[in-house]
């Protein structure tokens, strides 16, 4: 946890937050914090800044915040992503929210076992995205926004156009005879499950402007392959 | 696993191969082979092809390989790793070695807990650069060298030169100026622990010729921070 990251039901009358459970824990035991110390905290959906603390005892944090610095530039970056098996959703989820991607559909897909909907993670996303190695590892403060999606053609056709209607639509797919291009813009990046797209899925996505694009011969997991392709579109971007 | 991959002693004087446990667990029960199907297979350190099933029952699967085919590219790739906590290794080797790189430094630097040198996690290297998530996922058949070494300076000084003769030499460091470079040819990329390199560590790598770029304003997991470096460098490389 490289933030301690606070909600609006945090704040007390007074202006100061007040923490218990996880993050007091997380306070005296990992960061070894004393009365007067200064901590890295952010408020979700805000600003990051630093935390006083006023009190710490075994009940409860009260920190006195000043929270005057923007979080961490963004890549610009949504994925349509075919919802991985749950072991590898509970490890994506966290790396995406990590890498400030801004919205994410899980989406179904010929190749995609119907199980994965009915995955306990599914009711696990906000926890994903915020603790440990999501928002709170990256010093982040903004949640990406989660749509599941159960029908690949329907979300294609009739909600894709809304949801991103800007920037540009990239597919990974192994065969594809171009490399990743260098984005300057926004972009909607889709990543297909173990097995890749079907024709149909591919082509159903080239005719809505997604252009396929390889990441090599290499097959790779989709916790790998997420920080990978990001890092190959996003170079010049993410940097200061 | 998307790739059956034998050893030498898996070979029998007629040629063929006989595999039993795990590998004929995988083809009956995954792969759901019988008789006469032919599996995508490879040899360690050699060729992949095509394994024809000759036979296949509760003890053992008999293959007739024909190994003709090179493993895919390598993106020409060494690591110098802070030597992560257990867990996190558990997901970088197998991740280094689907991305195809040659060889990994696991080093001590001075944020590395000692207790890191003494896992377990460190007896069962070649199995977590192999098994599933390794060479396995990425049909690929060469496994990357992995050198451990527990003393930061006299590996810098002493042996980092004839190791690494060639090639450029990156340092993966937050408040650098530079974004990621975009190479042609051989590179060392070093990263550093969760707590970063301390200043002692980024001048002696500095010294020998690293040259320090950003990933950008965002403290990464290393298990995330390794494919997107990756990514940002090897963008032209790894592509047909």
């Amino acid at each position: 946890m490289n933030l301690l990251l606070l909600r609006e039901e945090d704040f007390r009358p007074d202006g100061t937050a007040q923490l218990e459970g996880r993050r007091l824990l997380h306070a005296r035991e990992v960061l070894r914090a004393a009365e007067g110390d200064v901590l890295r905290v952010g408020k979700i959906g805000g600003n990051v800044g630093t935390g006083e603390v006023l009190a710490l005892d075994e009940s409860r944090l009260v920190l006195r915040c000043s929270l005057d610095e923007s979080p961490p530039a963004r890549p610009g970056v949504d994925l349509l992503l075919a919802i991985p098996r749950p072991k590898a959703l509970r490890r994506v989820l966290p790396a995406a929210a990590s890498l400030g991607v801004d919205r994410i559909v899980l989406l179904n897909a010929a190749r995609v076992e119907k199980s994965y909907f009915d995955s306990h993670v599914l009711a696990q996303i906000e926890d994903l995205l915020i603790l440990g190695l999501g928002l709170e590892q990256a010093r982040d403060t903004r949640l990406p926004e989660v749509m599941v999606r159960e029908r690949f053609r329907p979300f294609v056709e009739d909600e894709l156009e809304a949801i991103f209607p800007h920037g540009a639509r990239l597919l990974a797919h192994p065969p594809a005879a171009h490399a990743a291009p260098e984005l300057a813009g926004r972009a909607v990046l889709a990543i297909g499950p173990e097995g890749g797209w079907v024709p149909f899925e591919i082509q159903l996505l080239e005719q809505h402007r997604f252009t396929p694009f390889s990441l090599g011969p290499r097959p790779l997991r989709v916790e790998v392959a997420l920080p990978y392709a990001l890092g190959a579109i996003s170079r010049s971007r993410i940097n200061p």
